[in-house]
């Protein structure tokens, strides 16, 4: 792992590092912030996934974390959305090849080579960071995410239950299953079979069984893609009958970027930070 | 005046508008927040001035200034560092020229035609804020900055007392007469006479009998700049030689960027909304 840089901001620092990942084949980029603590003290791990088009820089220079998490005393990890570099198939549409991974394991060629953020994100970023981070407590994860990375953190957290004691997203893509967006990625990456991209699809998660402890999800209502990308109202119903104590809230007036995602970050931070605590 | 975008945040509105500068002889951008507040309720002004290479942009996505306006029922203004266009003169460095208007009006060619940035910030910015926005109440203005537009700040407060009821100023530029970015901006908009300078000279207007009612600095001790260029020691020891009762802090660790300006932000805001009160 290299360091690529590291500044002190909000009592902490924030670093971002780069590695050589088995996972994608290619180098991967990520951020981490660490609040100040004392020598010894480990610190919960909230992970945040991004969204389309993002890489680790969005939310680290945007996203308004840092206040809350020194406050609370969290990491805070931002990874890539997808591999990178020249020799990386790519697609011409923002929604699919680089930057657009979707947080799954691709078995399509030529996709299958490089785009397998699901093992990136459940195991090979991890046990980085349980090596490289001595103060980071991985018996405490939460997770987190917007948009496309709204989808990563319900699916990740939803297929591995043990793994995160938290959850929550802004802005997620509940069902890909039902979206223009889903159709076109899990089908490039995935292939055809529909059966097999039930894993990455949240509500189809809850439907085959999988539960989370409970769950936090802001949503604008003026959010451009809410409507034909998004589809809130169906992880609503979705959790209704599955009983998970999920606390979606619709907030007016927002659209689906960065000014809205800084504007909740803070309660989301504090929610995992309080679900976190030894 | 144009309105470019406006998107809801931190509940308030973040607005991005044009307008045609007749001080510039350009097009000029500036950014808006306006907290929520009951009708016909007036809001006092905070002005951010930014530093070199910025736009109104920089601070506007990565500053962490709304939840903190929001509170406090503060408007928070972004203005552009220079004017703008293919046909505006420009110099090949990042410290002079576009991106670089050092807050002055220039008397020397080629820069005199659009280089007026003095006059667009002191007159031309507020009368257009007056008229546009109703909720701004002009009788209660403060004025903030960052580097060169620490520098800004300092001087269009020290030059205009009854205008700004509060000042404060992140990592400033505190004497362009003793520093590289200064000799070569006073001297290419101003001339070689150093006698102009002293205008645009934080120190200077204070040795020569300008005075402000308090002042707030915060300053990064690991600042790549500090040295060669800030100077912070010489505000320190001008203002208590003036007995202007300012506090400067040295923060440990803190180098020059967003993440610096951010971690300090909301404390900047709630100093001036203190002094902004009715």
């Amino acid at each position: 792992m290299e360091q690529v840089s590291t500044i002190r901001s909000h009592g902490g620092s924030q670093g971002v590092y780069a590695h050589q990942s088995s996972a994608t084949g290619t180098a991967m980029t990520f951020s981490v912030f660490v609040p100040d603590h004392a020598e010894g003290v480990q610190l919960p791990v909230l992970w945040y996934l991004s969204g389309l088009t993002c890489t680790h820089a969005n939310v680290t220079e945007k996203g308004e974390f840092r206040a809350a998490c020194a406050e609370a005393g969290v990491i805070f990890i931002a990874p890539d959305t997808s591999p990178r570099g020249d020799d990386v198939p790519d697609d011409d549409g923002y929604d699919f090849g680089k930057g657009a991974g979707f947080y799954v394991d691709a078995s399509q060629a030529p996709w299958a080579a490089n785009f397998k953020m699901r093992s990136y994100i459940e195991q090979e970023l991890p046990a980085l960071i349980a090596a490289q981070f001595p103060a980071a407590d991985m018996s405490r994860q939460g997770i987190t995410g917007h948009s496309m990375g709204g989808h990563g953190a319900l699916t990740i957290a939803l297929r591995n239950p043990g793994q995160f004691k938290s959850v929550s997203a802004f802005a997620p893509i509940v069902s890909p299953l039902n979206c223009p967006w889903g159709e076109k990625a899990l089908g490039g990456y995935l292939g055809p079979d529909k059966a097999a991209w039930r894993a990455y699809d949240a509500c189809a998660l809850i439907e085959d069984g999988a539960r989370l402890p409970d769950l936090l999800v802001d949503q604008g209502d003026a959010d451009d893609h809410l409507h034909e990308q998004l589809k809130t109202g169906l992880l609503v119903m979705t959790c209704r009958k599955a009983g998970i104590p999920a606390m979606i809230r619709m907030q007016p007036g927002y659209n689906h970027y960065y000014e809205f995602v800084s504007t909740f970050m803070a309660e989301h931070v504090r929610w995992h930070a309080e679900r976190l605590k030894r």
